[in-house]
């Protein structure tokens, strides 16, 4: 079966190194000569707009999916009209536009932060009257990684956090003053089965992702799943979804989710049964979803922004080495590490920047 | 990193699937166009003879390393003037010829069934002078999967099965009654550091590998190792290294061996802390080697022939599923799954032509 991908970053790659073993084969759909993907199957190097080339990218293939949410509509669209897309284009428009996602949860009882939308400058002043301060301002699309979100700390600060975003639509958000922050991935079949992996414990600094940890061990493990369940039923979703949440007062309160394999479901490579990888791959090919059961406490550490010297990683007990083949740029993910245990020590904390 | 494969079947690819994550890029070098591990790296299509192409497939390389030891030498003696190759060329020549084989087993004072050299009908009168029935014949080169082997059980039967062979050099071996088959898979870091994978038992028929288990739990571990050991210092070897033993009489009677990853550690990819494959590539570039303790007791078994059903195979509880993308023919090892927990069933040993 031939795979095409959307995207051929680092979670196309590893899309493909969980899939070959399954017999799948792929192709990948980038604008970047340097696509880490590139190593594990065909690299078609063109615009997102480019439709000759999309044409080119489906012939042959079995199915389409899409390793990150910012890939635009249109582009769905058109390879939809060919082929099936898994998670479908209606499941990427409600989660790739902030908006749609906030009214999404709100639509299905799902708790999450309150917020006005903000979209010419008069809007402005219905964020001091109906969500107060601090609260986030965050842009509706093309988020990630912390990009095109602020802190807004009081009304002086409104315009000038607004322009210093685009001045592009945006929603203001309650700030939530949280535990801590768990991530659920949840996969759904072609026929409506569904598994979730053990709720996963999240640091982030400067909006970055940097350790993941599982089990988070949360009494929230099955409100988590409720919530992922309701999701992926409305969008008659397929493939692998994570959900962002902050835990604050006993409860779970949605943030954020990505129609995707997630940085926070790493982990899940080694450390449970099957990975959100080969889950995502099984459900789009219409195979039966893998044990989504953990196998051992796991930690999971992102390598950004420069790489430590690989003896020194592979030097450390129980570690597996993830490298992406990206070069070294201030804040951008070029690796991670998993550890099996999921302890770490300051010298492996260090080493990482953590 | 580069790294060059010399050989582009299923070990090359499992290569490729276990170094990519550690930032290595893969270049194969095999005479077949539908060589396995074309998907997971660049494929130099050419013959072994082709200096051309070997060329070009040492540019920009680090280290080259082959899959199989039926490689020419002379394709591993021409690479060696431009890179360096592990494990050497001396330990292939070592390891593919089986009078070459045995006599470095003897004189290091390794356990091997007796045996006689045939190299003109003349000497087959020695084999039933010294070596007796049952014997079995064995071509010198080329073996592999029981291919240029013959059981021979009488006098009557030595010039026909010598013929049979193609009257090609062999050696007549003594026939060994044994409790069953095991190997040892060791590696040997560039500096001599060296670890070994717990002994595996293997079932074979048709002289092709169906079955391995680890644990084998044999109180002879250390005696395998400590052969192993004796190998790999006499060859300064660098890599993973495959002893296969008959357990007979309580003691360890080397068989074969081969300079390579090895189908009877399969099970490695999940069931040990690092598979054999990380550990070959950790070895030739000069990385520090990493765990091979076993995770939990595995059985892999060979997928042979035929594929079964893709959906019945994943759906089996536990099952790790490798498929290497081969086109079926009777007696071709097409795949292999792996069953962590070591418990498989008469189902699935049925679905698998066990």
């Amino acid at each position: 079966m031939n795979i095409g991908i959307l995207g051929g970053g680092q979670l196309a790659q590893m899309l493909a190194l969980a899939g070959i073993p399954l017999g799948f084969r792929f192709r990948f759909f980038d604008p970047s000569p340097s696509a880490p993907a590139a190593c594990a199957g065909k690299h078609i190097l063109a615009s997102f707009d480019d439709t000759a080339a999309l044409d080119a990218f489906c012939e042959g293939l079995d199915v389409i999916t899409y390793e990150f949410e910012n890939i635009p509509a249109s582009t769905v669209e058109y390879v939809t009209k060919r082929l099936p897309v898994r998670p479908s284009l209606e499941c990427l428009t409600a989660t790739q536009e902030r908006l749609a996602e906030k009214t999404l949860f709100q639509q299905l009882n799902i708790p999450t932060a309150a917020f006005v939308t903000v979209d010419v400058a008069e809007d402005l002043k219905t964020v001091a009257s109906q969500i107060g301060f601090p609260c986030m301002f965050k842009a509706r699309r093309s988020g990630y990684d912390g990009k095109g979100q602020r802190l807004v700390k009081s009304a002086e600060e409104l315009l000038p956090a607004w322009e210093a975003l685009g001045s592009v639509p945006i929603i203001a958000e309650q700030y939530i003053r949280f535990t801590r922050e768990v991530s659920l991935i949840a996969v759904r079949s072609l026929h409506g089965a569904m598994k979730y992996y053990a709720l996963t414990e999240n640091y982030h600094r400067d909006g970055i992702l940097r350790r993941s940890l599982a089990p988070a061990s949360s009494p929230l493990q099955s409100t988590a799943e409720s919530y992922a369940s309701l999701v992926m039923k409305h969008l008659n979703y397929v493939g692998v979804l994570c959900i962002e949440f902050f835990e604050s007062n006993g409860g779970l309160i949605a943030n954020e989710m990505a129609p995707r394999v997630h940085n926070s479901g790493h982990w899940t490579i080694e450390g449970a049964k099957t990975s959100q990888f080969e889950n995502h791959l099984r459900a789009i090919t219409d195979m039966p979803l893998g044990s989504t059961d953990i196998i051992s406490p796991t930690v999971m550490m992102n390598i950004i922004g420069t790489v430590p010297d690989t003896r020194a990683l592979m030097d450390i007990e129980n570690a597996h080495i993830h490298l992406y083949g990206k070069s070294a740029k201030p804040g951008r993910k070029l690796g991670h590490i998993t550890i099996l245990g999921g302890k770490t020590s300051p010298e492996i904390e260090k080493m990482l920047h953590m």
